[in-house]
């Protein structure tokens, strides 16, 4: 039997982990092993600087090791303290997609998957286009995902994880149309926004927020935005540049780099 | 005259952010908007659920843009309320070098990068194999990375950026040895452990550190931590999977899921 970590952004009462449990408890043993607080838009973060401890609690009647840490700690305390080796993360379901570049590298729920990866482990994140937990509280909307997580992580686990892919990214729609896809994730989703205003003392302050723009068709955001489908989007953790042409225009620079620092030192 | 921002992960009287703004100041106009305080590994964090307030400064007779948010908040109070449009942002210089995907993903200096490029700014890491800040008060080092940084930034506004590049991220090594070379960034630089300890009230908790593995020949890790060089890394804020097999072998996941959806809704 497949060994299955559940982790997520949103704390141990988070809706979206207890229908993320409900989609894969018959899949394999699994363990919960997450942040007891919200860590949401936290990344890759770790906790490098203060002590991490494990709280084992009961919550519907599964066992739950809540940390005060991280969702990237998280993976490491499963593998070195509670599980062992194990063979799939699963991330989610995060409250708000994460589509585009711009939110897969800002995103806890992302975050965790790539920590997985990075020790070998196939790992995937579910998001879905909801403003609140509420809407996993809705009958259908909580069907539709528990079906649709359980036959995606039934399907990887039966037929292996893809070659060549570290994570692989699932969005669901606020209103679902039918339509899957496999799609690239689009480079950006949000437009940021400063607004201005004056505090009743006199002093200005700002409150960022993201404006929404239109997705370029054929990726992620466009899938979960336009189409209302679910997008799947494989991704490999490596951002360097392939093409030859640059690295010839960069040798440039360090040839002029390497008679400059020898001129002064 | 171009219009440079600097920006800097371990607040405004971290030694880096000093070492980097002497090196771009002749370089351009430029414009200090950064962190009042440490915010460190945390990577592409924006602060959406707090004000941002902005406090003015003068520090070393420097005019400083000081933020209480993140250095990924920096970039859009640059541009939307301080400077306007701007030509290019230097992150940096960070205490601890950023060098593998590993480091990449997580850095506060690198996420800073990140937030420009997604507003099609040019943007440029700087980071440092140290323990502290200490050694950029030495003054050969801190002449070897004022003139190293001050070489690198004049060739890029003389030039331009080169094409298809979103980041390029540079890593000084502890002691200098000579070479400079063009880095594709390594996977991996930790292994991340966790130690058990016992606390006076006999309950137990855990820390978590990184461990040294040999870096990869021909990567970013390798050069600055086995050839003591200076690497130059170009990085694309791509995460997609570009293997047309990938893509065929998710498209059966996307059927087998159809089907699945279609039986139970």
């Amino acid at each position: 039997m497949k060994k299955i970590v559940v982790v997520n952004d949103d704390g141990i009462h988070s809706p979206g982990l207890w229908v993320l449990y409900e989609a894969v408890k018959e899949l394999g043993e699994i363990f919960i092993v997450t942040p007891l607080e919200p860590k949401s838009a936290i990344g890759l973060g770790l906790t490098l600087h203060k002590p991490i401890r494990i709280e084992e609690v009961v919550i519907n009647g599964v066992r739950v090791y809540g940390i005060n840490g991280t969702p990237s700690d998280a993976i490491h305390i499963a593998r070195d303290v509670i599980v062992g080796n194990f063979d799939l993360l699963v991330s989610g379901v995060n409250i708000g997609a994460n589509i585009s570049m711009q939110d897969i590298l800002a995103s806890g729920t992302l975050g965790a998957t790539f920590e997985a990866a990075f020790l070998g482990i196939p790992a995937i994140a579910f998001s879905a286009d909801v403003p609140d937990s509420k809407r996993f509280l809705n009958e259908n909307y909580r069907k539709l995902l528990i079906n649709a997580i359980k036959s995606i992580v039934k399907y990887l686990v039966d037929n292996g994880f893809p070659e060549n892919i570290d994570v692989i990214n699932v969005n669901f729609p606020k209103e679902f149309r039918g339509i899957i896809r496999i799609a690239r994730p689009a480079r950006i989703r949000w437009r940021q926004c400063l607004e201005k205003r004056i505090d009743p003392r006199g002093r200005s302050y700002y409150w960022l927020y993201g404006e929404y723009i239109e997705p370029e068709p054929d990726t992620d955001a466009y899938v979960v935005l336009v189409e209302k489908g679910i997008s799947i989007t494989p991704l490999r953790l490596d951002l360097s540049v392939r093409s030859p042409d640059t690295y010839k225009g960069l040798e440039k620079l360090a040839k002029y780099l390497e008679r400059n620092i020898g001129r002064h030192n």
